[in-house]
C-alpha cells in the first residue's frame, strides 16, 4: 500500500511542479525552480551541526560575553560569504538579577533553592559561568511577604472561577502555574487584582514527568528546571521599555525608568516544581476545581494561606547594548525593495533550541544564496538577512532596529520572513494572508525528510488524521492550507504589527515536544538528542524558508494575492458575529439561571462555590459594515487573482502597490489604548500576551464587554479592509 | 430573589399535592397523604445513626461471627416491630484469602504490604478482627511470575490502542486502574487477551489526593487503601457460582468447583496506589497516551517490563452460611401481591456506607410501617423487607433466594425496591419505566433536607446548572424526568433481569464522592464525618423508599404506567440506530485513512503507534419491527394513561395484569450466551459489567460487530415490545 501511494504522491506533486510558480511565468518558474534546486544543494546538515555545537557552546545572552562571540561568529561567516554585513547597536535596558530570596515562612518552613542540577550526562549544563540565574525580566524590585492564593493558570477565566469561591489575591501572592496564557500576562492580571506578588511555577503534569520522561532520561523537565522569561507588558509595546516608538539609539530620549509603563506593578518569580511542591503542600482552603489539579502528589487547595512566603527581588537595572547583525546582499534590478529575513541570536541560556536551530538554518540559507551570487544567480531584491539580540528580554533587538528603520522600511520592505527555534515533525507556518498562497507552493515543493512526501502533504495527512471534522472538510474544500495568523512571541511583530510589513513565521514541530524551554538543559546535547537528530529538519527548515525569500527575492511580479487574505477575514468576521451571539445567549441563559435561583438549589450547602455574577447584557451590534468592505475586497482580489495567474510580470510601481498593500492594515493611530499596534487585522491579545486576535479592535471590545467600542472598531476595521479592497482594485484596472 | 423563589416553589408544590397521586382516586390520594405524613412521623435520624453505629461497629462478611450479629439484631428488631421474620439460608461457596503475595522482582526488588493502616484517628480502623485483607472475591488461585503491561482501565478500546503500539499481554501481567468499567472485566477481558495475571491498583488521580483530601483529613482514598471487591463474571451469571438457576440450599445439586465459569481464568489482586508505585515507576517502554497518565508522580510506561512482578494467590474455597433477614407484613387484601424492599446486611469490612447507610434506612422504614400497621393502618398488599447477605461476593444471598422461590414471585412480586449505600446531595432513582410516573411523584412529594425543595426540584436545578443541552431542553419538554436505566452491582438483578420484577434502586449523593469504597476506611466515623452528617439524607432515603413501598403497597390501581416506558424505549431505538450510523461510518473514514496511507504520514516514524486495523464494515440493518412493535406499544400506552387517569381501583385480575407486565419484557431463552439474563430492555454490559445495556441483545450485537446477530436480535426485541404493547392493550379493553 505504502509504496503504491508514494509513488502517486511523487507523481502527482511532479505534475503540480510544472504549473507556473505564483508571481512568475512558465519560463521564469522554470529558472525559479533550477535555482531552488542549487540553492538545496548547498545546504549542509554538517554546517548547521557544527554551527548549532559552537554557538550554544556557553550561555549568550545581551550583554555577555559570549553574546558578543556569537555576533562576531555569524558576522564574520556572513561578510565570508559576501554580504555587507553591519553590526547594528542599540542601548537598551536589561535587567539581571542580584537579590532573588524565596521562603516559606508558614506553617512550616522552607527555603527554595532557585538554582538548576547541573547533570552529568549533559556537559553543557556544567559551562554556567555567564548564566543567567532564573528570574522573569522586568519583574519589579520588591520585597513582600503574604498568605498564597493558587491562581492555576492566572487567566481572566480563572479569576472568575475564584470569585466564585469567594476568594480574593488582593494583599496576597499569587503562585501560577506556566500555561494557559503568556506568562507576563499572568503578573499583570494579579496585579490588577490586588496581588503583591506572583509565583510561577512549571507543572509537572504540564510540562515535567506528567508529559513524559524527563531530562536526561528524556526531554522533559527536570524536577529542578526552571522557565526563565521576560514579563515586560509586551502587548502595550515590545522593545526597550525607555524608548517606545523609537530606536534606542545612544542619544535617543528615554523615559525615566520610573515611569516605564511596561515593567511589572508587583515583583514575579519562577520556580521550578521541586521548589513549588512544599509551597503547594503548605496550602488549605478548599480544593481545586478539577481541572485545575496538576501532576504534584498532593491534593491542590486554593488558600488562601495558611502558606505564606516571603519574597525579596532586586534586579540590577543596567544599560547594555544590544547588537544586530545585519548583512545585505543588494538586489541587482530593484535594491529598493527589501527582502527580510531574520532570526535572533541571543539565548536565555545556552539557547540550542532557541534560538540556535533557527539561526543555523538562516545562516544555512545565506550561505546558500551567497554560492547563487558568486556564480551570477544572486537576487533582483535586496536581501537582508538579520540576526537579531534581546529578542528574549522583549523582541528588543528586532523592535529596535524597526523603529529606528521606520521610514526607510514602510518604503522599502517587501516582507519579513521570521524563524526562531526550530524542532521535528510538521511544518508550522504563520503570517500575512497575502503570502498564504506562496507559502502553499513553497510548502509544496519541499521533500519531508522523514516520509519523502512534501512537507504539505504530510501536514494535511495529519489534518486529516487529528484535525476537526471542519478543518478535514476543508482538506476537500480549499485548494490552500491555512496558514495561522500572527500573534505575538518572536521578532515578526514590529515588522508586521507596527510597521505592517507582510510576514510569516516559519518552523517545523509536533513531533518533538520538550520541557527545554528558556531552562539551563536548552542544550546542543538535548537538542541533536530529542529534538532533531541529524539535523535534517533545519536543512528542511532552510529549504522552507529559503523558498519563501527566494520566491520573494527573484518574482517578476511579488507573490502576493488577495483572496486568501478575503477568505480569513471572512472567517474572522463570521467569528466576531458568532462571539457576540454565543456571549449574548450564554449571558441571558446564565442571568436566567441566576435569577431562578437553579444556582443555589444546585450547589453543595457546605461548600464555598456560589453561582456566577449577573453580567450587563449583550446588546446587538451591526457587523454591515464589515460585510460590506468584505465584499469589496472579495470582488477585488478575484479580480486581481486573474491578473497574477496571467503570469506576466509587474512593473515596479505595481510591485510597490502590493508589497504596501499590507500597509493599508494599519492606522496610524493604533489599537485601542496601544497606539503601537498599528495592525487591525492581527494583534497578540491584550489578555492572551502571545495568543493572536484576529480583527481585535472589534473581538476585544466584545469580549471586554466594552460595548460602547464596539461599533466604533467596526468602523474602523470596515475601514482599513476597504482601503486594502481599492488598492487590490488598483491592481487590476 | 431566593426567599420569592422557595415561596414560588413551596405554592406550587402544595398546588401540584392536590392533584390524585398514580393509582389513587382524590378520596384515597388524600388518605394516602396523611398515612405517609404519619409514616414520615415515625422516621427518626436517631435510630439511623445508632443502627449505624452499632451495626458498622465491626468488620461483618458473609461466614464471619460479626456478621451473624448482625443478622440476629435486623431480626430482633423485624420481629420487635411486628413482622413475621425468617432467616433463610443458603450454603455458598465463598473463597477467602490463604496466601497473598506480590513482589517486583526486577529491574529492582520490592515486596508489596498488601495490608491498610489503621488509623488513631478512627478507632474503627484499629478493630480487625474479622477483617478480610485486600483481594478480589472468586480471583483463582495461582503462582505467575511475568513482566508487566500497563493497560490503563483494561476495556475493550485501551486493548485497541495497545494493539496500535504493538504490545500484547499474552504470557504477562497486566496492570490495570480502578475505573472505567466494573472491575471484574479486567481480568476477564486481560485472560482473553492472553494475560497470565491482574493486578488492579487505585490511582490517585481518580481516587486519591487528585481528586481530593485523603483520610483522615478528607473522604478521599488513603495511600494504603485498597478496593476489595468481587471478580466473579456477573455479566454471565451472578450469585453462588455453583448453583446457577437454583437456589442454594443445602440439598441443591452443584457444579464441580472446577467447573464453575464465573470464576476467573488467571489471578487477580486489588492493591493500594503505594504499593502500586514501585512497580509502575519500574516500567520502561513507550510512554502512554495523554489520556492515560495518573496521579502518581512519575512518568507512566506501557511496558511490557523491565518491571516483573511474582505474584501467588491462594484461596480458601469454603462452604459457608448466608443469611437473608425476610421479614414480612402480610397485606390485608391483597396477601398474594408482595411488594418487596430490600438492602444487603453484609460489609467487606465495617461497611458503613457500604450497605449499612442503606440498611438503615429501610429498617428505619420498616418500623414506621410497623407503627402504621399497629395503628390498624397496615398495608393493603404484602411487603416484604429483606436483608441480602453476601451481596459483595457477587448479588449471593439475594439471587439464591429469587432463584429458590422463582415460580412464588413469579406469580406474586409486585416490584422489587432496593437500595444500597446512600450519600448527600441529589436524589437518584434507575428502574424499570413503568415506575417512572410513580417515582417522579415521589421524589416531587420529598423534601430535600439541606434546601427546603423537593427533591425532585432539587434535582431539576442541577440538570439545569450541569446537564448538556438536551438534558435541560427535556425539563421543559417532558413532565418527569427520566429515571435512569438498570445495569447491575446491587441486589435488584435478580429481580429484574433474572425474573422480570419490576423495580427501582434508590439513593442520594453527588455532594460527598469519597474514597472509603470496599476499604477498610468505610466506617462510622467516615460516613458520619464526610458523608451524611446528622444522618439527614438517610431520613429523606427512607421518605422516598417509604413511599415508593407504601404507594405500590396501599394503591388501589397499581401506579404502572407505560408512557414513560414507551418514550425510553424509543430513546434506545433511535441510540442503536445511530450506534450502527456512527459506527458504519467511522468504519468507513477510518478504513478510507487507512487505505489512503495517511496514518503512516501523520504518525512519528519515530515512534511505535502505528495506524488503526482496519475492521469489516457495517451493513444497514432494518430496525423497522423495533419502529413498528414500539408504535403498537406508544398507542397502547396512551390509551392505557387515560385509565389511569380516570382514577378508578382495578380490579385483583387488573393489577396482576399490571404488575406482571415487566415479565412481558422477558425471554425465557434470556440474551445470547447468557440465558440467566431473560430481560431484553436493560441487562448489565458484557464488557462493561455494571454499566447498562439497554435494549442489550441489539446492542452488543452492534457492539461487538456480530453483524449475523443483529437481524435476530432486532426481531426478538420487537417481539418482547410487542408482547407488552398487546398486556397493555388488554388492560384498557
Amino acid at each position: 500500500m505504502r509504496k503504491t501511494l508514494l509513488v502517486f504522491l511523487l507523481f502527482s506533486s511532479s505534475l503540480f511542479a510544472q504549473d507556473p510558480l505564483l508571481g512568475f511565468d512558465t519560463a521564469s518558474s522554470a529558472s525559479q525552480r533550477e535555482l531552488e534546486a542549487e540553492f538545496d544543494s548547498h545546504l549542509s546538515a554538517e554546517d548547521l551541526d557544527e554551527w548549532l555545537r559552537i554557538l550554544s557552546r556557553e550561555p549568550h545572552h545581551v550583554g555577555s560575553a559570549a553574546g558578543l562571540a556569537v555576533v562576531e561568529f555569524v558576522a564574520d561567516k556572513f561578510r565570508s560569504w559576501g554580504y555587507d554585513t553591519e553590526i547594528a547597536e542599540y542601548e537598551v535596558l536589561f535587567p539581571s538579577p542580584r537579590t532573588r530570596e524565596l521562603e516559606l515562612v508558614a506553617p512550616t518552613r522552607f527555603t527554595a533553592s532557585l538554582t538548576e542540577d547541573s547533570l552529568p550526562e549533559d556537559p553543557s549544563t556544567s559551562r554556567t559561568d555567564d548564566l543567567l540565574p532564573p528570574y522573569n525580566a522586568f519583574s519589579t524590585d520588591g520585597e513582600v511577604e503574604a498568605e498564597l492564593v493558587f491562581v492555576n493558570y492566572g487567566t481572566p477565566a480563572d479569576y472568575e472561577i475564584l470569585d466564585r469561591y469567594g476568594i480574593s489575591v488582593e494583599g496576597k501572592i499569587a503562585i501560577s502555574r506556566y500555561g494557559g496564557s503568556w506568562r507576563g500576562i499572568k503578573p499583570k492580571l494579579a496585579a490588577e487584582k490586588g496581588a503583591i506578588g506572583t509565583i510561577i511555577y512549571s507543572d509537572p503534569a504540564d510540562d515535567g514527568y506528567g508529559a513524559g520522561d524527563t531530562y536526561p532520561d528524556g526531554p522533559f523537565k527536570h524536577e529542578s528546571a526552571v522557565q526563565r522569561g521576560s514579563v515586560m507588558d509586551m502587548p502595550t509595546y515590545p522593545g526597550d521599555v525607555l524608548t517606545p516608538f523609537v530606536g534606542a539609539t545612544s542619544e535617543a530620549q528615554r523615559l525615566p525608568l520610573e515611569d516605564a509603563p511596561t515593567i511589572t506593578e508587583i515583583p514575579v518569580l519562577p520556580i521550578s516544581y521541586r521548589d513549588a511542591l512544599p509551597l503547594l503542600e503548605a496550602m488549605g482552603g478548599e480544593v481545586v476545581p478539577s481541572e485545575w489539579r496538576g501532576g504534584l502528589p498532593i491534593t491542590y487547595h486554593l488558600g488562601p494561606g495558611p502558606a505564606r512566603v516571603r519574597m525579596k527581588l532586586e534586579f540590577n537595572w543596567d544599560m547594555v547594548t544590544a547588537y544586530n547583525v545585519i548583512a545585505t546582499m543588494e538586489g541587482s534590478e530593484y535594491p529598493d525593495q527589501w527582502v527580510i529575513r531574520g532570526n535572533h541570536h541571543d539565548g536565555w541560556n545556552h539557547g540550542a533550541a532557541d534560538p540556535i536551530s533557527g539561526l543555523v538554518a538562516l545562516m544555512s540559507e545565506a550561505k546558500a544564496l551567497g554560492e547563487l551570487a558568486a556564480d551570477g544567480n544572486g537576487p533582483k531584491r535586496t536581501v537582508v538577512y538579520a540576526a537579531w539580540d534581546s529578542e528574549e528580554q522583549g523582541l528588543i533587538g528586532s523592535t529596535e532596529w524597526v523603529e529606528h528603520h521606520a521610514q526607510e522600511l514602510d518604503e522599502k520592505a517587501v516582507a519579513y520572513i521570521n524563524t526562531d527555534g526550530n524542532s521535528r515533525g510538521f511544518v508550522n507556518i504563520g503570517g500575512s494572508h497575502v503570502l498564504e498562497k506562496m507559502a502553499n507552493e513553497v510548502m509544496r515543493d519541499v521533500t519531508d525528510p522523514q516520509t519523502g512526501v512534501s512537507v504539505a502533504e504530510r501536514r494535511r495527512a495529519r489534518i486529516e488524521v487529528n484535525g476537526n471534522a471542519a478543518a478535514r472538510a476543508e482538506l476537500k474544500s480549499r485548494s490552500d492550507m491555512r496558514i495561522s495568523p500572527l500573534g505575538s512571541g518572536s521578532d515578526y511583530s514590529p515588522f508586521l504589527q507596527h510597521l505592517g510589513v507582510a510576514s510569516l513565521n516559519i518552523g517545523f514541530g509536533g513531533e518533538a515536544r520538550d520541557g527545554s524551554y528558556h531552562t539551563l538543559y536548552d542544550t546542543y546535547e538535548h537538542y541533536t538528542t530529542f529534538r532533531d537528530p541529524g539535523m535534517i529538519y533545519g536543512v528542511a527548515l532552510a529549504k522552507v524558508a529559503g523558498r519563501a525569500t527566494m520566491r520573494l527575492a527573484y518574482a517578476p511580479r511579488l507573490p502576493f494575492e488577495f483572496t486568501g487574505l478575503a477568505d480569513n477575514i471572512a472567517l474572522y468576521v463570521d467569528e466576531v458575529e458568532e462571539l457576540a451571539e454565543d456571549m449574548r445567549s450564554q449571558t441571558l441563559e446564565t442571568n436566567q439561571r441566576i435569577d431562578s435561583g437553579v444556582y443555589q438549589l444546585a450547589l453543595d450547602p457546605t461548600r464555598a462555590l456560589v453561582a456566577p455574577l449577573h453580567k450587563d447584557e449583550v446588546p446587538f451590534f451591526s457587523f454591515a459594515p464589515l460585510r460590506n468592505a468584505l465584499d469589496e475586497l472579495e470582488k477585488a482580489a478575484a479580480d486581481y487573482s486573474d491578473v497574477a495567474k496571467s503570469g506576466g510580470a509587474a512593473n515596479e510601481q505595481q510591485n510597490i502597490l502590493l508589497y504596501t498593500s499590507e500597509r493599508e492594515l494599519t492606522r496610524v493611530d493604533g489599537l485601542p489604548g496601544r497606539p503601537w499596534f498599528t495592525h487591525h487585522i492581527y494583534a497578540p491579545g491584550f489578555y492572551t500576551g502571545y495568543g493572536v486576535k484576529t480583527l481585535p479592535g472589534v473581538r476585544e471590545a466584545i469580549e471586554e464587554r466594552q460595548y460602547d467600542l464596539v461599533s466604533d472598531e467596526i468602523f474602523v476595521a470596515a475601514d482599513v479592509i476597504s482601503g486594502v479592497a481599492s488598492r487590490v482594485r488598483a491592481l487590476s484596472d
